[in-house]
């Protein structure tokens, strides 16, 4: 494999999305009627949200030109915060382990980790039930953490060019169905696939617009080079800091997030769980060494062909090389098969959870004992 | 009042934002150490999330022209799911009242009834607590429930022109500061302001872009005109009749909102809670009938003149001569002062939850016994 075809594999492995509809309809009750309440109540110390980070900008177009009937003033300039993250959490009644945060992929949200397509319990809940202080942490530019929309507005009144408008990238369904590894096109599920696929359309309601256009030049690049200015990064490493200490896991577009938060050297980061690759091909030998300060889980779902490792054997040797602990885990090769993109939403979601478990028990909490 | 300046009072009272930054700091530090635990744990029956509503359309402008690298393929056109409404919520142990469903303002999120600025509980768990099964709902257009981005990838490739674009609303420091009724111009703040104003970082990092253009033609009409398109609306009125029942509170922009629910006429609304406004001035007989059927609270805070109800006062006599169940509380009249437009998030947002509690055990709870 050249390098830019590993390039190519570990970037379209490292997104994301979800879509498709055979049955658009409005299923509202199905999906409220779906949730299946756990057997035992959740007890929790606490529980919450907050920010991380943001900054503040000025803007000259805050949109309200023709809403000065309703606010007798135009409100169009001011200052704006942007960058900011949006972080929600629950602290279990007796935490056993570290704190563990969730970065969502593209085009979705923090939803990605909270009650599956078809009603079960997301590794949200079921990581707080296993003692884990459990965050989740909404990427800056999508959902709730927002992102800067002045150049929207600029454009709409021809102060910029059209083609200067950042994409803003939607996920339709035959993208979600193949990049999400459903099957080799739209309708088709590949053999003994883990996706509640009768449930597909609640998935495609996860994925929102990705405005990750307004926050890097470039998402290609974004994907394969270790150092990053995007904010989110610098956020989820401030927090980790903050807490005094914690497990990153990224999946898919954010799978790399934790490796180049690492790099931040802001401390307090005490484990890296990769879903769906985020390896890297051109680590210096200072990042090296970074990361082989700290252990590192990738896992894989199936479906990727004969050798998923591939892309990241070259970081895997150097860390290793380094004394660094990195473990490769292919779902298929333990003999757990079926497993898509979307493994924490699919019918053995909590097999797949318990060994994220094991490998912090075995990885992490040892370290510290 | 004439009829004009009644309306854009009340549209303006209506609506929502929040901004400001004499210290802009990244403050993550600040807003993480600010939590305050409970002194006692919560104990939830259960907790999730799920989607209402949604519908599919056909894009060719899906915004990854420039990808084809990464993907192999454009993925430009196919199907996206728009106006989905994501619910989040939570079931206490022993449930008490009926559901009761929270609906956020403009510019804002279903953030906005978690934690406060300043680090203590708000509404969602106090709520739960006070034993109501909880639900937050955020806007169709807003935050995790996305938006049809499509038209701003046509406008970028020139296939619309520029000011077909929909605005993007942005609450800037002093449009919020004014609007929220922190104080008369950015900075300076009321006489007693309940709002933790050390704080109010914090509350200009919950104001992300408002969409809402992309989902109604006009913002200002949809505010005072008891009719509506929004899908946000028939959102939450399939909610309430999926839920078997259940309590809807709009506030400011969505104050309105739970009224124009009850004129979809979908059943299940056995209480309206408008927060800061959200009364119509042209009620037909028929809707006025209606909604005498449905025990209605109206709340505003302090700093509103010397005649807060007055935009409501047409709405509630329509209302009380069909032998409905109206009650309008100005919380300075009751002798709370200091409250802004957004009291769930001030020092005293505990008292005045009481003070809904206890109109939902006087007027809704004790209809069902």
């Amino acid at each position: 494999m050249n390098k830019l075809s590993s390039m190519r594999g570990a970037a379209l492995a490292a997104f994301t999305l979800t879509v498709v509809t055979f049955a658009a309809a409005a299923a509202c009750a199905q999906s409220l009627s779906d949730i299946k309440p756990p057997a035992e109540p959740l007890v929790l110390l606490s529980q919450g949200s907050f920010f991380v980070g943001g900054r503040t900008v000025d803007t000259e177009d805050a949109g309200w030109s023709n809403m000065e009937d309703l606010f007798g003033e135009p409100f169009e300039a001011g200052k704006v915060t942007v960058d900011q993250m949006y972080v929600q959490f629950q602290v279990p009644e007796a935490p056993s382990h570290p704190p563990i945060v969730f970065m969502h992929g593209g085009l979705l949200t923090s939803k990605q980790w909270e009650t599956t397509p078809d009603g079960r319990m997301g590794w949200y809940e079921y990581f707080t039930r296993q003692g884990f202080p459990t965050y989740l942490a909404e990427q800056t530019g999508r959902g709730r953490s927002g992102f800067n929309g002045t150049i929207f507005n600029q454009v709409r009144r021809g102060k910029l060019s059209p083609d200067t408008q950042p994409n803003v990238y939607l996920g339709t369904s035959n993208m979600a169905w193949k990049v999400f590894r459903f099957g080799p096109e739209l309708g088709k599920t590949n053999d003994g696939l883990q996706f509640p696929v009768n449930h597909v359309d609640e998935v495609y309601k996860q994925i929102i617009p990705d405005m990750i256009e307004t926050q890097v030049p470039s998402l290609m690049a974004e994907l394969v080079t270790p150092e990053t200015n995007n904010p989110t990064v610098d956020n989820i490493a401030a927090l980790a800091h903050d807490l005094g200490g914690a497990i990153l896991v990224g999946h898919s577009q954010s799978a790399g997030f934790p490796t180049q938060a690492v790099l931040k050297n802001k401390g307090g980061i005490r484990g890296l769980i990769q879903l769906e690759t985020g390896c890297f091909q051109s680590l210096t030998d200072e990042q090296v060494a970074a990361l082989a300060e700290i252990p590192i889980l990738v896992m894989v779902g199936d479906y990727l062909g004969p050798n998923p490792g591939a892309s990241c054997a070259e970081e895997m040797d150097k860390i290793k090389s380094a004394g660094g602990d990195i473990t490769f885990i292919s779902l298929p090769e333990l003999g757990i098969k079926g497993n898509s993109h979307m493994f924490m939403q699919e019918k053995n979601n909590l097999v797949i959870a318990d060994l994220l478990v094991d490998w912090v028990n075995e990885h992490v909490d040892r370290e510290n004992r």
